[in-house]
């Protein structure tokens, strides 16, 4: 008989397939898309694009010019704008307000070719310590509530450029998704008065059936209850609720294990799955709700990498429970086996 | 600007694209998939099914033979299965329970190729009613906790007949979606003492611009913070928190307008969008958490359908801060101009 699982994070159950769908039977496109072989992201058109935001660059190069490693840039159709206030209102018995906020691209590379997980240590530390500066500098704004990091891979699975890049959006509220997390991770403190990402770290390595990988600071696991077959979680072992405060160290074996992550995906599925990153973090300041009067104790920064391997059914958007194809058990094992 | 929208629902927020996307910039494929002019859900076939569930039928014809309507008969690889006890049980930290529960499906008509919406009347109403009935009867059911009525329109979009069906999944949990839209209503009717839902009925009513069309007891409209482009939804005028409520009158009515929709749809973008509809209702029995201690007055049960014209980004998927691409005001203008 199937398995019904509870996310403990998010509260909702999901269903766990009996038979596990192996990777070679998922439906995964060829890559198709642009072949160009190079692009106004690449080093030495750095006056094509908007002003750049902050950078990593070799000494004694200037900003907008070549030399650099990685670059911030604003986006070039922003969804949020920087400038206004959040002129938030009541429309009828409905709310609104203006799409105040930041929208970043992180360009990961001056390379035009190169994958983030085939770019090197080095360069993936750089592209992690832009991460952590950008949310350090945009949390300063008052205005903006939350800021996320993610990526999407694939030209042809929703990305426009084929050059390596990521994203920062900044948004003056809470989203769901976030807030769905962190509420629940508050109850679990109330409750329990640990931290739930803690209790699930020292769970899955007390079980070590779904660890994929572990390294000094963090584990890469399949989550129990994930969403998404062959999702992969990221968490760092010291207990910290805010990116912001990861260490040198931290960010050198961050980036080893990301890469190694990404590099295990593509091996079993023995091409570019299209997925998506995005990393999880505090919200910017105390909202009103009073999530951190348990001064971060409750909370806990994790990256979650969920491939795209299947398309979403009637029955999963119209009720929120998913179904998981391949178990998070044989998810792991296919990783950690794969070279 | 872009506009951000709370969905006063579900407490997320969207982004409404100041620029709305037309109908024809929306990339459709053409309908692509198996052509065959009969299958096994056909009139005739009965005996290669599994055996019937129930049936609406011409008089004096057997069950899993010729005469039928519309029929319910077990799903061919179910999800969750009848027989057993639920299971529940901790593992570690986590928690599980068996795959309990049903998986119907709705042969909404003996012809192969008809789709829902040009089926006629009648034979809308004898779906609507088998839906009603099939409801009624699995609530008795007390290990099952809720149940939903779906549909998946387009083989090419992860349907798997041509023959027109709809679903039914009833589960031994209350499914996340719908656990936020009880609890989200029964804050706001705490709150307000006012049912959240004829709240925004009487709203739409008044403002008018996001209404499709109005019959004598439902509105079909396109709500303020969907996140779905296209998303439209049908609420009856009355306040029923249960669908097994609906009155004859009420289910000839609801066939009509939810044809209507269906029909416009097709219409706006000149061929089938790809679409899911499905009917959110009551939960069957007075669950632990006590949702129903205002015994109904906080929830309204009501369809809704979602085009599925776009994929779902990183940031989509990573913070569930969707992006509604064409708002909700000009999508209800397309759709109540369209013939």
């Amino acid at each position: 008989m199937h398995e019904l699982r509870r996310d403990p994070l998010l509260g909702r159950w999901i269903a766990v397939l009996s038979e596990s769908v192996a990777p070679s039977d998922y439906d995964i496109p060829p890559a198709l898309g642009k072949t160009e072989q190079s692009c106004i992201l690449c080093s030495g058109r750095e006056s094509e694009t908007p002003s750049e935001i902050a950078s990593i660059r070799m000494n004694d190069t200037l900003p907008n010019k070549p030399g650099w490693w990685v670059r911030a840039i604003p986006s070039f159709k922003p969804l949020f704008q920087v400038e206004g206030d959040l002129g938030r209102r009541g429309v009828g018995i409905y709310d609104r307000m203006n799409s105040v906020g930041a929208n970043e691209i992180f360009i990961e590379s001056p390379e035009h070719n190169v994958k983030p997980e085939d770019m090197g240590l080095e360069q993936m530390e750089r592209l992690i310590t832009l991460y952590r500066d950008r949310i350090t500098d945009l949390s300063r704004d008052l205005r903006l509530r939350y800021i996320l990091i993610y990526k999407n891979s694939r030209v042809d699975h929703g990305e426009t450029f084929i050059h390596p890049i990521s994203y920062l959006m900044a948004t003056p509220v809470i989203p769901k998704r976030i807030k769905d997390e962190l509420e629940n991770a508050k109850q679990y403190y109330e409750y329990k008065e640990r931290c739930i990402f803690c209790d699930i770290m020292r769970e899955e390595m007390r079980v070590g059936d779904r660890i994929i990988l572990e390294t000094r600071n963090f584990i890469g696991f399949c989550p129990y209850a994930g969403s998404f077959p062959f999702e992969s979680w990221i968490i760092p072992k010291r207990h910290s609720c805010d990116f912001r405060d990861i260490t040198t160290d931290e960010i050198e074996d961050m980036g080893f294990i990301l890469m190694s992550v990404l590099k295990k995906l593509r091996a079993v599925f023995k091409e570019d799955p299209p997925l998506n990153y995005f990393l999880h973090t505090a919200p910017n300041q105390v909202p009103r709700r009073n999530f951190w009067h348990t001064l971060g104790e409750d909370f806990h920064w994790h990256f979650e990498i969920i491939p795209r391997l299947i398309r979403r059914s009637g029955f999963e958007w119209g009720s929120g429970f998913f179904i998981l194809y391949t178990s998070p058990e044989n998810a792991a094992k296919y990783l950690r086996e794969v070279g």
